[in-house]
């Protein structure tokens, strides 16, 4: 029944609590994005980190402090209840997981709305490429890695990426296909050599489930969202908000526009 | 003879007091980057500006609060020595252009590098399309316009565009180019209505020179990095410190180099 549903339907939903459940593939087409909510004293380590870690850390937009609002995403939006459910932080560790963080607003709070994989993998899925996590029914392989991210402020750690198996004929057209996505971690960071970012075990992803990789695949590497989360994780601010894994907030803007947004 | 310099010995001569000159074809090759340094208490609204305008307000590199030296853009530097020429601002109003503000640092100054057209039209030149104010020998023209830039915190203002004539059977070519180049204005805003963007006299432009256009040619308009230095100004800041104009640090990082690096 959700698959029918608008974006701004889906976050009416979400917002009177009907809708608590994960997003993937509703809405298909329209970007979904990935939530970190820190008080004004950090957000502009936050900022400067994802200015020098485009890759891990994409950006599509920042609220002014305070504000629910969005102006260049979503029109109607609530950001304290939109999200169908949220995960709060105090010191680096998750004391609530509520669907709603109205009650817990500040006027010092900052959104930052990260980049999801999804869009990319929608257009390297029209472009004829499987994606073996979402045919097996799985979460998609990610692992940590020896890539130092570049610090800011309190913010530092390394670069998490995710792996998708790509049969060797289409390695070329992935790369080309993601280029043209800067706005969601853009091109591989690694091909066919996981030593030489750090991984040692492919069958053991640090996060995420492993997945078959076939004769005649290459294991692909990208820069991954989890990366931000887990660097504000590790630096135990006293107070983050952020969206519960897989429970995005949809946006009114199309995938294929966001080339043209940012 | 400068020609012959490397950028650490462009920037070695600048450090010194030898070369206090505009650095325009100075390196060919080498990424030129223009500078706004702010205090720490403005940085976040600066860099959220840029954020939320990409095209007009390119980063290349931010450097940590207080410090004169980059991580990517150049290792031998001293941020207030290299540029040529420096222009210092108390509440909106010139009070001095040195050759160095050392004397003037504070550690709470964030140091802001911001891409440069040299590095587009570099690219533009070497595909065959001519620079008119390049042949001409004279200033880029540049024209206030009705584009409203998203606000951010107390910066706040419209773009600035910058006007180069193309032959109609070289637009595609000049679109395509500027399109690989996000970290220096990207694609072009506007293809050949001036009025649309609210310009009304191509023969009076607003900074810079006017150029010829010759027939068959038409007035192609990409977003310029006058427009940061013009919030910024617009907003009177307390302090801040630019480069003056065409006096910029050359870095060691080459124009062919930039989709890389960012």
């Amino acid at each position: 029944m959700s698959n029918q549903l608008t974006p701004v339907e889906l976050r009416h939903q979400s917002r009177s609590g009907i809708f608590t459940d994960q997003t993937s593939g509703l809405c298909p087409g329209y970007t979904q994005a990935n939530l970190v909510i820190l008080p004004k004293s950090q957000a502009y380590d936050f900022l400067l980190f994802a200015q020098r870690n485009p890759k891990p850390c994409p950006i599509l937009e920042v609220a002014d402090a305070g504000s629910r609002q969005l102006r260049t995403f979503a029109q109607d939006v609530d950001l304290a209840k939109d999200f169908p459910k949220y995960r709060v932080y105090e010191n680096g560790k998750m004391v609530s997981e509520p669907t709603d963080v109205a009650d817990l607003w500040r006027d010092d709070l900052v959104s930052f709305l990260i980049g999801c994989s999804f869009s990319f993998e929608a257009a390297l899925i029209a472009a004829g490429i499987e994606m073996r996590h979402i045919t097996m029914h799985r979460n998609v392989p990610m692992y940590s890695t020896n890539i130092k991210a570049k610090s800011a402020g309190i913010f530092h750690g390394n670069y998490v990426v995710s792996m998708r198996p790509i049969p060797e004929s289409q390695v070329v057209k992935a790369v080309t296909i993601t280029e043209r996505l800067p706005q969601v971690h853009g091109t591989p960071l690694q091909i066919g050599d996981p030593a030489a970012i750090g991984i040692t075990d492919l069958d053991h992803p640090d996060f995420g489930d492993a997945v078959d990789i076939h004769p005649g695949e290459v294991p692909v590497f990208w820069a991954c969202g989890v990366t931000p989360q887990q660097v504000v994780m590790q630096s135990k601010p006293e107070f983050v908000i952020t969206h519960s894994p897989g429970h995005m907030l949809v946006t009114d803007v199309k995938d294929n526009q966001l080339a043209d947004i940012l």
